[in-house]
């Protein structure tokens, strides 16, 4: 099989959420120019997910070699071995297994080189833990599993959008831990991965990086913060020595209008917020979730498991369409 | 005079900065319906700046009660007694004087009933500070002068645009500070005031304020972070038994695009960029800051003195156009 025609492996998510639907309605508004994908999934609760939301095409059950050849006709489904049983809304410890094994799959796929990337639908932490999955997130479970490929990996963000990509440089901390976090080693290490990435998976020949001060006016020199002296500028001239294009820190109020972000290609910001904020304020719906520094391609899309409007089929695929494109744009 | 014809006083801010040029541009490109008013400055710099930028309209020295029947003709300005010796773009401690005589003299035309409300032009805080300035900022400043109303006020900065308005509750501060500065008080004593201020002046008949959290995800229950369970919680359950209309804590990265935007009518940030950063991204050119909890009206571009372009006449007077549309819309 030539890496034209590999499919890309799609992740259930938490079955009680939207991932399933969403899963369904990606494959519905799909061109034919787009990419194959299969979706990692109980066939018996999938059956179930298209009929609560009036999905009448087939659900075909097969190996990831078939799928490219079966999707015209409908949604290709590898079936996972774990059993779902699923209310929608309702998240559930005992489906967790399933929910876990559909990622593994995914990757394991894309390391046997049957498929071209993985895209993962959500899936809701607190469940998994209390299934015993010891993971801080997906994000991390998928640093593990890139163990296989003998690499341990540095998993690193990327919000990506046509309008804006931003990395945060610490993500899923309390902002106080955050500020703690922020160190040179962690900023270099990461633009490091961000400047690789655009130039090996995005075509963008020489990477503009911007990075955002910590502070507000990036800590007017020194007098509301020291963080960009003593912390941000040191790594910022490091990366330049290293011949990495990277301007900052920046005030943060002021780089994301379009003018400003015209002058780089990504922008690095310091904690979660101070990039997500702008990423889903300019693109809510197009945004997805881009796991660089992974020895395999991971996309997904911006949003949870939305429990509240699961199996009501009135789930937006459109952040999902987005990263079963760029996954594929990037990993072929 | 009645309140119907009553000018806007506008400050000059830092004579070598972009403020007088702005000045006259939006004079230039005023229309017959907006409301007049007056620069506060020295007449011998603004035909410097006039001369330097091209503009040959007459520059008309008049006391506050001429204004509105002069502006037909030319640019009214009510003329400082203090000196200035100016070059563009080269901020000097010895204007410090005359900078902040047109702050004080346009605060006073306003409490002497000979202005509706005061436009402040972008002032260089460092040079007013070795001039012997003591106060940490404009706003600051506008507190003190509120004094003469008897009245010691409590300065809440608002920007405000037509897509969005912010209230950062702490502001300038340094990161680490700001989280130390929030407790509960502070966020009940600034959402009476946010308000108060949007029924009074922006014809809000039952204001919708929108907190956001601290943390990412707004803490997440507690796992990231518990200032919103402590702090921020509280104080929203304590704002609605008062009968103000508070929801919250939000995430902060999904509660700024424009389905979002729909459900309230001002959000109140925890930290300026939490803030500053969706108000610039979404309305750069347009956004105003406006002071609330004043006993007068205060707006302001929300731009800087920008030296690197004064006395070129390339700045943009789109947000001292704004602010001055706005301070007549909310004082009137």
């Amino acid at each position: 099989m030539t890496t034209e025609s590999l499919p890309l492996a799609l992740t259930m998510g938490d079955p009680a959420g939207i991932g399933p639907e969403l899963a369904l309605m990606a494959w519905r508004r799909r061109s034919q120019e787009a990419a194959p994908f299969f979706l990692v999934a109980a066939p018996a609760h999938l059956a179930k997910v298209a009929k609560k939301i009036g999905f009448d095409a087939p659900i075909i059950e097969t190996p990831p070699e078939q799928a490219a050849s079966v999707i015209a006709e409908g949604l290709p489904v590898v079936p996972l071995e774990n059993a779902v049983d699923a209310d929608f809304g309702r998240p559930d410890p005992r489906n967790a297994a399933a929910t876990i094994e559909s990622i593994a799959r995914a990757v394991e796929a894309v390391r046997l080189g049957k498929a071209l990337a993985v895209v993962t639908n959500p899936i809701a932490k607190s469940v998994l833990y209390e299934a015993g999955f010891r993971f801080p997130g997906h994000t991390e479970y998928l640093g593990e599993l890139a163990k296989a490929w003998g690499e341990p990996g540095f998993p690193v963000m990327m919000i990506w959008s046509e309008t804006l990509a931003v990395v945060p440089i610490t993500i899923h901390l309390a902002l106080a831990d955050a500020i703690r976090a922020l160190d040179a080693d962690l900023i270099k290490r990461t633009a490091r991965i961000v400047d690789r990435a655009l130039r090996a998976r995005f075509g963008v020949a020489r990477p503009r990086l911007a990075f955002a001060g910590l502070n507000p006016h990036a800590g007017e020199e020194g007098t509301m913060g020291r963080e960009e002296i003593s912390i941000i500028t040191p790594a910022i001239e490091a990366l330049r020595r290293e011949g990495i294009d990277a301007v900052g820190p920046l005030p943060a109020d002021t780089m994301f209008h379009a003018r400003a972000r015209a002058a780089y290609d990504v922008a690095l910001t310091m904690y979660h917020d101070q990039g997500l904020i702008p990423a889903k304020t300019l693109a809510f719906d197009e945004a997805v979730n881009v796991t660089l520094g992974l020895p395999f391609v991971r996309a997904s899309p911006d949003h949870g498991t939305a429990f509240d409007i699961a199996g009501k089929g009135v789930a937006n695929p459109s952040s999902l369409i987005a990263a079963l494109r760029l996954a594929d744009r990037i990993a072929r």
